[in-house]
């Protein structure tokens, strides 16, 4: 039925806005050279995915007495058990006493993806503008082209940390320039962010809160914590936005996800929302776009959080990415990556090295660099993609997620071999 | 938090528009009162759920050597090998050749429904057009709202059959209106239709594509075969419009769930699309809003498909649905609801019996009828909720998947009751 694409379709607005995102050519590229070793993808590790385990589990669903239930649709917003002990873990992590968190307040998605998506669809029309860090989730901007909506990118001071009064000044500029009213909301990834992997200090996030409301811009505040529970060593010690006092009167929802840090073929994720009316549009929506996730990934989920096999299993994961980041730093010093004048810092949680290049470098896919990866065979996601309004081309993500530690080792010496073929000498 | 409700948030356009469904409000009755006999939901029966041959499956799954790959992120698009088997399976209910559907036209999403939104999201603004069936999907119609987009219904023969001569007057009407411009899709529910139970013949089909290039609009068509293998008996013998001649020219989407013939809470749907640029943007949009479905209970439904389990399965569920329709149907005639006035086709596959009140009889959710219904412990779908443009007070959809055969006959007994004391003498 090939012919058929020579049909036109009048599309929707969005769907004319629609494109391939950028990221897939790398894709195809890797598929097409299986001798390439990618540090590209953010996937995790599968030899550490917990097979057994979650075959236990389902053993122990399907021998309980009685009908299937976790067999049949689940509701729209999730699982109740679920939801509990979600808030419950919440609760803990950000140190707040019981009954501070409601589980009604939290709901299910597809993985965290599907509940941003969700709430940036009910708060933006296109032509808005939501602030978002320097650099920031590279697919959530693919999500903000998709609505039409700008991506500002919140200053950042010399230290690469939110600089709260030159945000005042941005929004005084933007204010004169009449552009306040088309900021809804905010985008932070707060805990080993994707793709920095730097966790926000609590007084940036304050500086942030006191900023908006010296402009009375009580916008919805989004923070993804989606690598929170994966940290190396110590849990992280800043608190969600839902516990600053500084942000008692922002709305804020705060996503999370299970899948991440356990089985990310379960795709169970979710969000916590402060502001009724905003989760009820987030709700009523999911209703129409799926009405409810996967209610036996929820349930298996649900079983693991309860019967404590999931924080059992977390240390021992934190420890094997922990020692793979290692592996993958260790491999670009020793090659000589720092002496080409190259930076970046190691990360104490998440999946990725985020590495500064030397003035002028260029990374971008269209560079000979790239191209030069890729014929080496190893592939990096280019950093310019992480950034909103801004053009930065110097700036690469590496993960660390997938390739073991001889394939990262190998992956890591092409990187750095690849850097000195394109560095003047 | 819940004084944060009061602080106003400005939402997208579509923020606005989006309101909770009208079921919500039966349901919520349904758990205020456990007594309550619900046939409203259109759910399956849990105690026919596969828990053990789920059970069965995962164990081996989880028994093959190598990395749990089932428990990674999956792609986008879907798993290959699924994608492989269902283009197979559809090949084979449309009687076409292998290799005339093709596997990279397939996608997977988180039941037919994902599909059936990004299908509507990537073709639709709001003030465009989507003509349906008369009564159709009342899911769909709130998805339509949710979209700003007006549901039109396509003109029916006193025979309750697609009427495609005055369909040609219809759209001649529109023309002359200047609405033909803003018609987007047409979308049917082919197959023991939601609520209808019914089945559209090929010369129903064929009569509507003749009516659309009568008048040059040869526009996305979406057919939604989500109960076509719940038949009771012999499959249905129409082929989808994927494999009809007159379709030829028109870009056709057949949507297909996995899920609801086998197990809901697994919640895998698939597409296929004969037109690639239509498929290239609903990707797309998966892409930003879950990127991909749970790879887990794709590859779950992947293996029972291929050892045939799946199909080992299908048999015993066909017969315990038609027993159950049929002691629904009896209930209903045995407590004399015919004698009332009422009329229903005793249906040939599908969960749903779809009842015609008598003229001015009202059922709609505000009714006398609907408040005595939930007074006398029994709940139904106010068929007023599935008409487009038009208001048809006098219908009720009556689901029988989920009860049992006990359950059944009461609520049906309370269904007629509760009809009698409505009725005037």
């Amino acid at each position: 039925m090939s012919e058929l694409t020579s049909l036109k379709i009048r599309f929707s607005e969005m769907g004319d806005r629609l494109a391939a995102p950028v990221i897939t050519r790398l894709m195809a590229a890797a598929l097409d050279s299986p001798e390439l070793l990618s540090l590209a993808a953010g996937f995790t590790d599968t030899t550490t995915l917990p097979g057994g385990l979650v075959g236990e589990v389902v053993g122990k669903l399907v021998g309980r007495p009685g009908p299937p239930e976790y067999l049949q649709y689940g509701t729209n917003q999730g699982r109740p058990l679920l939801r509990n002990l979600l808030v419950r873990r919440l609760s803990e992590q950000d140190r707040q006493e019981e009954g501070v968190y409601q589980s009604n307040q939290l709901f299910i998605a597809n993985g965290s993806q599907q509940a941003l998506s969700l709430a940036t669809q009910v708060l933006c029309d296109p032509g808005d503008i939501v602030l978002v860090e320097r650099p920031t989730y590279f697919v959530y901007l693919d999500v903000l082209r998709g609505l039409g909506v700008e991506a500002r990118c919140l200053p950042w001071d010399k230290d690469h940390r939110l600089d709260g009064e030159a945000l005042e000044d941005y929004l005084e500029r933007m204010e004169r320039a009449g552009e306040l009213e088309r900021v809804k909301a905010v985008y932070l990834q707060a805990y080993y962010a994707n793709p920095t992997a730097r966790s926000l200090e609590p007084r940036e996030k304050a500086g942030l809160a006191e900023a908006l409301l010296a402009k009375g811009l009580r916008i919805p505040v989004i923070e993804d914590a989606a690598y929170r529970e994966l940290h190396f060593e110590n849990p992280p010690a800043a608190s969600s936005v839902l516990a600053m006092p500084e942000f008692a009167d922002f709305p804020c929802l705060y996503l999370g996800t299970l899948t991440k840090p356990f089985a990310t073929g379960l795709k169970v994720g979710f969000g916590y929302c402060s502001h009724q009316g905003w989760l009820d549009r987030i709700l009523f929506l999911k209703g129409q776009q799926d009405f409810g996730t996967s209610n036996f990934c929820q349930a298996i989920l649900e079983e693991v959080l309860a019967g404590g096999q999931y924080d059992s299993y977390l240390p021992e994961l934190r420890r094997h990415y922990h020692s793979k980041m290692q592996v993958l730093d260790q491999a670009l010093r020793e090659e000589g990556l720092s002496e080409l004048g190259w930076e970046w810092e190691v990360p104490e949680g998440g999946l990725y090295l985020w590495l500064q290049g030397p003035q002028g470098f260029n990374t971008r896919i269209d560079s000979a660099f790239c191209h030069q990866c890729l014929m080496n065979g190893v592939l990096y996601v280019p950093g310019d993609l992480c950034f909103g309004n801004e053009v930065e081309n110097r700036y690469v993500r590496l993960s660390f997620g997938v390739l073991s530690g001889n394939d990262l080792r190998e992956a890591g010496r092409r990187f750095v071999e690849t850097v000195r073929q394109l560095t003047p000498a």
